[in-house]
């Protein structure tokens, strides 16, 4: 800092593409204050360095950072203040800040220079000073590429791109940047393994009218694949190149970016060009599943099912038998049991295996250091899900594992009924995900209960797990439309004793066209029974209740021929019929 | 134009403070097209001439424009270019636009300029061409001012005055300019009669930490008023020196300004001053009404109701009697009747007396040249208010007046379904209007049924009718708070047969605190039975039949003893209970 003249450096786990899922060269945060939790930003001056996370990791932070010197600022509490604006406030006018443009989005790194010119900071944003100390820092990944086959795709990338091209006719676009790596996993169909929960490749992708250039590393790709994807009119180039690929656009391209992922360095190769900066054409295409894709991921959440109900049935039967189970060996077997299916690459993320209190830690992970034991009282709520050659699953279930008291059934019947609301609920063409968020939570509300998170998120196809632009929450303005496959998961959490959460997957179809339009409904995709024994039967109405026994009495039929015969009778009883 | 070398002129009604009603001064477009509708703006070039409205008014538009040589703009509809790109495809590199930078918001100039100026159109907003030409435009209305006593409005305008400053500090601000004319109504308590049916008296206001400047035509003022004015610490100054006392404000001065009001040509005087954009600060501390209003608001929907219960009552006895009854003369009846509550100022608005079809236009005014019978049969809609010295109603029911169909019924319940459910919410206090619009809406949902309004508006306390921030709407984030008044005004509108809508204002108070927090739920303000003889009693639940029982007979413990003996056995009978 001293040699380049810097007073203070912001330091996060972001990389070139603003993923979600980061790979190991670019955990910068992670490898300077030893702080590995999913969100949190570190700042560095030269008397002072703080890390801004949220309360998901508070106690993980505080244990890591004791004695570092470093000081944990609480996103969300009172008086904690903004990374920025605190920032501000430290430097004198004409100090100098620095940043990593080629790691940081266009939208964040804009903010971040807004406040810093409003107080006459210099603002540097090419220099990565931990990347200069960081001598070990590992390479970039160099994962083996599978190419999707049409018949779990359903469309090649050729179609695909016909699709993109269309749409940047009618913006009368001349070029496009796929900036976020699923959007390129989406358009070739590539699924990766640079990461080990992920199907990202990294890559970029340059659409114009007469060209498509893919820039990635090409070693990741078999000499049939390379041959396929140039039969295709894909031109390969080295994931660097892309700022050579940019500067080489003629002067006056349109060329659509989208600033939430394309990197603020690269948003600065881009002066001979006319930018456009709007929604990346692909977020809404590849949103919209084909009908091949749904119907794979109908095959697929059968499969899951069907892991998950070995799963809990082999728990079951282990607490029985008085086996020593923890959070974390449970993870390892569910793994093991998903692994089995064919098609399985990779869980969709670590599972939440919340036993009592954990549970009431919305994205608790267990890793081997923090684990728990499940014993035979209390109640487990489990998470997680698969991602696999013919789909994504994202699935919660609750199961109690001794007596139940009527608080924890007032609370998951509450979640219930919002789920239950929703999966019911029929909506018109031009309904927000907002509206539809208040449908679910208002089962909640009328117990006085609520949740903090969002009640779904649009779930991927074979790709990320979380993927927009829908997701229900009391501020999406975002339409529901038919095709798209989101979660609803609403829950309940009491801090310190447990967690209550249940989480479908639903598909928008569409329903009756009636005088005021058309309208649409979910179908729910998910294959698993709601457990029953937290049920508090006098507070679900007739319909919600016939909806829970039919959707049990559904998931049998599908599963059950799947499975042994102790198996079967471990899931006759789990989706009975309640009166 | 030619004279000023201008090749498009924009012409709209709108006034320097982008207020909702507008004085005759200001109906440039209206005067130039002949055209009335509160929507629409008319775009001149030298060989075309194009008028921009929305459905509810394409058939007066057509009438008036034919054969006019103005082409209609059918907002809304597919194919219908939006006004500024229309403009801008016409003309071509160099050529001159221009608009009223005075009478047009800073956020729509900008938004037109940015269009404009992308095309390389020269842009004029210092030129008002359609005043030159209009020899008897009306003079700036003179009406008198009456200052509302505190115990109509709970607080004196020192207070509010300090409240302003207080959050005037909080954002570190050297100046506060009101823009909008309810806002200086609300901090002086103003109650102007410059309009008909309105409250609005012309005026800005500038706030700093020393002085408050109100820029207002003082012979609206009584000598005392302006004494009381004075003593408060409040400078008089004459409304166009507006300009001049923003030029006054020293060099770097920290202003707040609201792009939604100030008008752009003020806007544009402000070079010497740190400019804050935001929400103006009256807007959040007008929507939450305090006890003295919340008070004087109850008892003031008791008189209200009085009046329109004397109206229906009136109406089915001069029906039966074959008196010939018009939408109009129902309209001046019903006027009439409100006229006589100590404290009445003015409408709230043009009664919506809409008789079987003309229900079913949502925003539909009767005037003498459009009037029609009403007969006893089919169903009429009447959405009406009054607005009072202590306080502003607005309220909407449906009647029956002759045999009613299935179809009506369902629709009727479906629409009264929507408002009980949303009368009922419990809801934490960061829910959104979207989340609660949609728990309203679900109800017309589940029946296929839908509108295409929003389902409430934030009411004002006898200023406008109509105010944010809040409102039910599938794309408002805004939260709902305690002592917020909102209406709740559901509706289903078939058209060419009849309109449903049933509306009743309500006000959000804290309900209990719960582990998750506070929550809140709604008072319902409104006293007016809701017709029976509509329901479909087996489409309500049994919590929503105890609701609309309650609320029947609550109206009636209200009303009863105000009324006449002849009137009282009518209210017994609209306010029975149903089983």
């Amino acid at each position: 800092m001293q040699d380049e003249g810097v007073d203070a450096v912001i330091v996060a786990n972001t990389d070139p593409h603003n993923n979600e899922y980061v790979a190991d060269p670019w955990m910068y945060r992670a490898w300077l204050s030893g702080f590995h939790g999913s969100n949190g930003t570190l700042v560095v001056t030269q008397d002072q360095a703080g890390l801004w996370t949220d309360s998901r990791y508070f106690l993980m932070a505080e244990a890591v950072l004791e004695g570092s010197g470093i000081e944990l600022f609480r996103m969300g509490e009172e008086d904690v203040p903004e990374l920025n604006d605190w920032l501000g406030e430290q430097l004198a006018v004409g100090q100098t800040v620095a940043f990593s443009g080629s790691e940081t989005s266009l939208a964040a790194a804009r903010k971040r220079i807004e406040v810093f010119e409003k107080r006459e900071l210099i603002v540097r944003t090419d220099l990565n000073l931990v990347e200069r100390i960081w001598s070990d820092r590992p390479a970039l990944p160099a994962g083996k590429v599978d190419v999707a086959d049409v018949q779990y795709v359903g469309l090649g990338f050729r179609e695909k791109l016909a699709q993109v091209r269309e749409e940047m006719a009618k913006k009368k676009l001349d070029a496009y940047l796929l900036g976020r790596t699923d959007e390129t996993g989406w358009l070739f169909n590539l699924r990766g393994s640079d990461l080990e929960n992920s199907t990202v490749v990294l890559a970029f992708t340059l659409v114009t009218p007469e060209e498509v250039q893919l820039l990635v590393d090409v070693e990741k790709f078999s000499p049939e694949q390379v041959e396929h994807l140039n039969a295709g009119g894909c031109r390969i180039r080295g994931y660097q190149e892309i700022e050579a690929a940019l500067a080489e656009l003629p002067e006056g391209t349109r060329l659509l970016i989208d600033k939430r992922y394309l990197n603020y360095a690269l948003s600065r190769c881009l002066v001979q060009c006319e930018v456009v900066e709007d929604r990346s054409i692909v977020t809404d295409l590849k949103a919209i599943k084909n009908v091949v894709e749904t119907k794979n991921l109908r095959e697929c959440l059968v499969d899951d099912g069907v892991a998950l109900a070995r799963f809990f049935c082999w728990l079951e039967y282990e607490l029985e038998q008085g086996t020593r189970i923890t959070e974390w060996s449970a993870s390892v077997k569910l793994r093991t049991l998903r692994a089995t299916i064919p098609g399985f690459r990779h869980v969709s993320f670590p599972s939440i295996m919340g036993y009592q209190a954990n549970g009431a830690l919305p994205h608790y992970t267990v890793t081997e250091d923090n684990d728990v034991e499940i014993k035979p009282e209390g109640i487990l709520l489990l998470d997680s899900g698969g991602t696999y050659r013919n789909g994504t699953t994202d699935i919660t279930r609750v199961v109690p594992l001794g007596a139940v008291t009527e608080q924890q059934q007032i609370d998951y019947t509450s979640v219930l009924k919002g789920l239950i609301r929703l999966s019911l609920a029929t909506f018109p063409k031009n309904a927000t995900c907002a509206q539809l968020d208040g449908i679910c939570r208002s089962a909640l509300w009328e117990h006085q209960r609520d949740f903090l998170h969002g009640t779904g998120h649009g779930i991927g196809y074979g790709l990320e797990v979380h993927e927009g632009p829908q997701g229900f929450g009391g501020r999406s303005s975002e339409r529901m439309k038919p095709g798209m496959t989101t979660t609803i998961e609403p829950g309940v959490y009491r801090t310190g004793e447990y967690g209550i959460r249940i989480e479908n997957i639903v598909l928008c179809v569409e329903d009756e066209e009636s005088f005021f339009g058309t309208f649409n409904r979910f179908e729910t995709l998910t294959v698993f029974p709601i457990n029953t024994d937290l049920v508090k039967v006098d507070l679900l109405s007739e319909e919600e209740l016939t909806w829970l026994n039919a959707y049990n009495g559904w998931s049998y039929e599908k599963l059950a021929d799947k499975m042994s015969d102790e198996e079967r009778s471990w899931l006759e009883c789990a989706c009975r019929s309640i009166p």
